[in-house]
């Protein structure tokens, strides 16, 4: 059976998130429908991970399978002709028949934006966090060396997650600033619920001088979400790109 | 009187532009408005320039003359409480009588962001115009050294725009590429109506191959709007900054 690969750019801001519920505007909702208009078939559209109401997407790999017999270009301008404004199919291939867009992803990378500024944004006001003060850059770069690497991150992890495996592999955390504009990159093999944006909030804490940067390591250790302070807004968030082994990509 | 400079940033896609007008949602109106519920007076807005229907500023200034005592500060947050959130005032301050925002401008920004991809974009369908292919940055930069200082813009000018004085003192452009981004900024002393986006249509032209940078010399000479290609549309171009002689900034 055919197995045709998607990446999604999507705006999050009016999306109830990536996951299929009745009588809401989801995007794994909206794309299959989309789907189920280009071909008459039931479509289980497989995401690499879920995106929470507001989260947006650059990069969102997902797949499914289907009988139709089109290119990956004939879905992706198919595809695209349903869809609405705010989600759009930027590639469409076919793939091996037992490619899996969320057990196969071996690395996902997040990129989180906050402007430094003493007003809310207009233009910005869909894709970043607007924080007053100039935060401090070397602080947080201090900070982020102590979350690098296999670590347990239940400390930032959603607090009603179920308990399962905390450990992940932080691979890269890089921060920026061009003018007012931060960015913060996370790349990991996986990612927990909440957990960029946990991290995100604990950094701006940091930044803030509310929390000193070795702190950071008792805070991992305790491995207690209330050590690691408030959660940023999803706004800011954004799904950049998937990773798959090279056979696959 | 005190004169009080605004410096305003905008998502210009839901408005009319920058020119009151009755019924329609406009940026004069609308800030004249939460103005009018600040202090009850009746306010005249005067703006550096209009702006387009769907162009967008990220610092656009403005000024008006008041009765009240309030601080710049005081201004800003005030005015903000009654704006809608797609404009907002970064900056305000209290100016001599006579400032005027059109009038004592010597130079503004504009910034056009085009996104060469294949398929339309949903997070960028606001900030950017989409171009299939890959533009010649080359062919442009050429074509636009030739554009540069002191030049009879006839032909980039609209069509419809009243005869004038059509001689732009063109300092600086500047194209960029950032991956799939490319941004243009333009700075001069004025712009006639459309010129900027009448620009870029050019430079894709260039850039496409479907013009010799060569040619952009004649096409200045003929005076001609005709000759210089199609206009870019609304949604890449932002107003990025106003200059003023350092005794009013």
């Amino acid at each position: 059976m055919p197995n045709i690969r998607l990446v999604l750019e999507y705006d999050g801001t009016d999306f109830h998130g990536w996951q299929r519920q009745p009588h809401l505007r989801t995007v794994q909702g909206i794309v299959e429908e989309a789907l189920g208009q280009v071909s008459g078939e039931k479509f289980n559209l497989i995401g690499s991970g879920r995106t929470d109401t507001g989260v947006h997407a650059e990069g969102q790999v997902a797949n499914f399978l289907t009988v139709a017999r089109h290119s990956g270009a004939t879905w992706r301008a198919a595809v695209n002709a349903h869809l609405p404004e705010d989600i759009v199919v930027v590639h469409a291939d076919r793939v091996a028949e037992d490619f899996h867009a969320r057990f196969d992803a071996t690395g996902r990378t997040y990129r989180y934006s906050v402007l430094e500024r003493e007003t809310r944004s207009a233009l910005y006001r869909r894709s970043a966090w607007v924080l007053q003060g100039r935060l401090d850059l070397q602080a947080m770069r201090r900070a982020a060396a102590f979350l690098r690497k296999h670590q347990d991150f239940t400390s930032f992890a959603a607090a009603g997650a179920p308990t399962e495996n905390r450990i992940v592999d932080l691979r890269r955390i890089e921060i920026r600033r061009d003018r007012e504009l931060l960015t913060f990159t996370f790349e990991a093999d996986r990612f927990l619920w909440h957990m960029v944006r946990n991290l995100v909030g604990f950094l701006a804490e940091v930044g803030r001088g509310k929390v000193p940067p070795r702190e950071t390591a008792q805070v991992l250790e305790a491995r207690d979400r209330r050590r690691a302070g408030p959660i940023a807004p999803a706004q800011g968030l954004c799904l950049v790109a998937v990773s798959y082994p090279a056979a696959t990509a």
